[in-house]
């Protein structure tokens, strides 16, 4: 398990703002680590936010659902905050949206996809008509405060309607490229607005604020096209029945398999909750464009002959009971994989997950299916620009200054080698994590010295920061060593009434180890003995040595040490 | 959390043989999943065991240490197993000796570098004197009882002293390639054996079994070479202090570093036990050469100057505890990690720890290190053959059968497409799990119909075996969800006694949930309100509707299940 530094929110102090009066970025989230992006912008009374996404959580918080920034400077000053602005509508900048939007009561920005994807999560919270969600378009200019006007530029990404933002503040204009690369032939056709960068850049602009998933990969990453006929190519030789899988937000993927589908003849069936969901509002917005009599109910793929289908399904980083996975398991109720099943799982493992993919990959190949995956074949390429696309956007823009965001600190790091490549002076280059302050005044930027409270909020089922550090650590315990409960009944004078009981679970198979138990027994018995004396009314002093000592027992005996909870009651 | 196949040994039926009197092939570890290699080879009155390895655990298998093969079937059939032979030192291949020699009372054959290194894994299990091991040489032949003859050819891989396996058998020649790669250079000038390969290959051998790990990589590897060269290279362009991580048993990785230190008048200390221990041993049996002078302890590396130190250290996976990461995150005695420092980090991610490698390279960027990782520059080649030699060797040994070993599932398929394309013929290839049984005689083979019962033994502390699923099962849901204890007292006719006690751990942070416990208590006093007149003698029923409805009561309340333990105490 990773050591990692996650705050969560005990003490927190007021706090107004963090000094100086010239305008302050302050990511509170994505700026260190990746996922759940959210950077303040802040100037004098108007505080604009840029994206509101959530993240999942790493393998040391267990149990644990999502993490949203924590927002607790923003709520001390709600009344400064004037707007949200995402720039594109995947779960990394949209996601704390319903935890966050209701409670600085402030207007959500989306371009269209995006919003329309908001209003669903909204509505899942019922919080419909509580968050105002405002579509907008490339043109657009929208007034934020009294300080800021956003504008727009197009971008390429893994989603369509894909936006960085251009702030003009009163200290300068600002750009945020959202998340990027730079796809020469898009597959929907609608390029990056190199000019309308190439244009800003002529104005001289104080900052950019750029990505930097990719900031180790060299070259340029390869155009979504190439995917889209090797798509075709897979489409043309196979015989069988084509099982694809791809993250639910790939449009651009699942318009792949709907032209492969109309040319080669086949039936297109969708499988999984949030395939459906994004399949629906694409369709509705239409930004996917569907052949009559294409469709098919998963329900009636069976009057489907084999050579004549393709599912649609999610599930490619093997997840836990997603579509592809209950295949892999044959759990699902509607797909059986067979002998001379085609399996595409079109995405690259995200850190993190490669053992759950091998796993629903090794299973599909036991079932007899073939697969095709990443490491066999190209089908699928990042979202996000490598090394090449970003100087361009460094170059495109020229800043004066430049603060890479969104990614880990290794990243970041990679990203500034990459911007004084092409030009940019060392000192202009602020290399920051969640909660620092860079403050720009009269055209001259310094990191603040003070920062801002910043951490993680832990979504974990209905509650949102009701798993505190305390509360993992003992998960954390659990998990590795299991419990051990120990009841003990005593009377008044602290003399123990019959046997002390046992109950552990993931600590021993406790049918084989009667032995452990009786001894363990014993040693309370004991130690009761000896105490009997001392202040039978308080039984902390008690709790505390059956605590230590069956703790250094167990430990001697299995070389485990399970959460020891003493019980005693007194009767 | 990934679905597994992890089977534990509950009932198990006695099995003398899986039938037919032919030669037998039986895996009972590494063969459908990485590491814990264990393949029997079976003729009527003799068995033979190549390699005897554990592996580390799934993230499914939790507090778990290592995994070793269920021997189940060897114990059964101790009286005609023979021996051990392993082909070189990885734990992979020599981990379980300790736990299984013993208990089959047989010799182990290992080359002299793994000898010793089983002779080290011994001791620390105070069975030094229990398990007889014998180092054999290249040019042995060993007879292993009636049926066996085994003899070595060398192969290159990331320890010295590697070899793969031929052995004679009444059905004709097998042979196993341990793990190999074919390195032109190799760092000790001792390539593998060509020659004997060819030579093999022309007594139409019977069998090969090889090994699978990068069966998806097109292409060759690097040499080892090319690392020690661009070694050469760090340390002639560094300035400041210089760290250099790897795995403990790259003695080959070792010896650039010393050969580099030499070079640019740098001391070499040692961080990590494993590292001393690797470093120890490789020296003493001459595999490491060490110019007089070079080394400084570890304590008196203040003494040096930045620029004439080197420290060799563990925790290239950033594994939790090892030097690297303790120095990472500041919690090193001997070595701080400052500004101008350069970390190497000379190994790739093995997936399921790019998350902790990823930590431990921030947190050193972060205290001002500079780091060389393998993103940005080639310092860590696999040990593992890719395609091209997989097909040479193949090509070279022209064998009748062929079974992939050494991979998940995947990766024997891929392996099985390999050999086809070498023209092996499709129904000579045996893609084959752990327990599967093929068999040969008179020169044709099949899988038999019966398995062998294998799987995994689980070691978690002192403990070997004694976590079965249902432990694992508790530890999953105690991780995710927390544990939640009701104590009630009760009188004889099953009235509650005073108020219920609730204790709960890492379920919700409960100063915050007092109102929630309350609840909770409440639910329960209505229970045995409701429930006083039933079977007062027998709690198991208000214990399971107490476990039922509190459960239920709780997901509602948090949308958690955590693990609910009813106590009922009567007095």
């Amino acid at each position: 398990m990773s050591k990692k530094k996650s705050q969560t929110s005990s003490q927190i102090p007021q706090m107004k703002s963090p000094g100086g009066d010239g305008l302050k970025i302050i990511p509170l989230g994505g700026v260190g680590q990746m996922g759940k992006n959210l950077v303040a912008v802040e100037y004098q009374n108007d505080i604009l936010i840029i994206d509101c996404g959530f993240m999942f959580p790493d393998e040391s918080m267990l149990g644990i659902d999502y993490v949203i920034p924590d927002t607790t400077y923003l709520e001390q000053n709600k009344s400064r905050v004037r707007a949200i602005v995402v720039t594109h509508g995947h779960e990394d900048h949209i996601g704390a949206v319903p935890y966050i939007a209701p409670k600085l009561n402030v207007p959500v920005y989306a371009p269209v996809l995006a919003a329309a994807l908001i209003e669903i999560n909204l509505e899942e919270f019922a919080l419909k008509n509580q968050v105002k969600v405002i579509k907008y378009k490339p043109q657009d200019k929208i007034r934020v405060g009294k300080a800021f006007t956003v504008s727009f530029f197009r971008v390429t990404h893994s989603i369509p309607d894909a936006f960085g933002l251009i702030v003009e503040t009163p200290e300068g204009i600002i750009l945020h490229t959202g998340d990027f690369k730079f796809d020469p032939t898009p597959p929907d056709g609608i390029g990056a607005d190199y000019d309308k960068l190439k244009q800003i850049g002529d104005k001289k602009p104080l900052l950019l604020m750029s990505e930097s998933t990719n900031a180790h990969t060299p070259g340029r990453t390869v155009s979504e096209q190439v995917i889209a006929d090797t798509f075709m190519d897979i489409f043309a030789s196979t015989k069988g029945r084509l099982i694809v899988s791809s993250f639910a937000s790939r449009i651009d993927r699942m318009q792949h398999v709907l032209s492969a589908a109309a040319k080669y003849k086949r039936k297109v069936a969708i499988a999984g909750r949030s395939m459906v969901k994004y399949f629906d509002v694409a369709v509705k917005l239409g930004y996917l464009k569907v052949p009559k009599g294409l469709l098919v109910p998963l329900h009636q793929i069976k009057r489907i002959k084999d050579h004549q289908l393709v599912i649609l399904s999610t599930g490619s980083q093997g997840q836990e009971g997603s579509a592809l996975q209950r295949m892999a398991f044959k759990e699902h109720r509607q797909v059986q994989i067979k002998e001379g099943d085609t399996v595409v799982v079109s995405s690259s493992p995200i850190p993190g997950n490669e053992r759950s993919i091998s796993a629903v990959i090794n299973n599909l190949y036991r079932a007899g299916a073939h697969v095709i995956f990443d490491k066999k074949m190209q089908i699928h390429v990042t979202g996000h620009a490598y090394q090449e696309e970003m100087k361009q956007m460094l170059e495109l823009v020229r800043p004066r200054y430049f603060i890479p965001v969104h990614g880990e600190y290794h990243m970041l790091v990679a990203h500034k080698e990459l911007a004084e490549s092409v030009g940019i002076p060392p000192k202009n280059i602020f290399v920051i994590e969640d909660g620092d302050v860079v403050e720009f005044k009269n055209g001259k930027a310094k990191k603040l010295k003070d920062r801002i409270h910043a951490g993680s909020v832990l979504i974990d089922g209905l509650g949102v920061g009701d798993v505190k550090e305390v509360v993992l650590r003992d998960r954390q315990t659990m998990a590795k060593e299991g419990t051990f409960v120990v009841i003990t009944v005593v009377d008044k004078r602290g003399r123990l009434v019959g046997t002390p009981d046992i109950m552990s679970r993931g600590f021993v198979y406790v049918k084989e180890k009667g032995a452990l138990m009786d001894m363990a027994k014993q040693r309370v018995q004991n130690l009761f003995k000896k105490h009997v004396k001392e202040i039978p009314d308080d039984w902390t002093n008690i709790k505390s040595k059956l605590r230590e000592q069956l703790s250094e027992f167990l430990f001697q005996e299995t070389g485990r040490r399970p959460l020891v909870l003493p019980v005693v009651i007194e009767v």
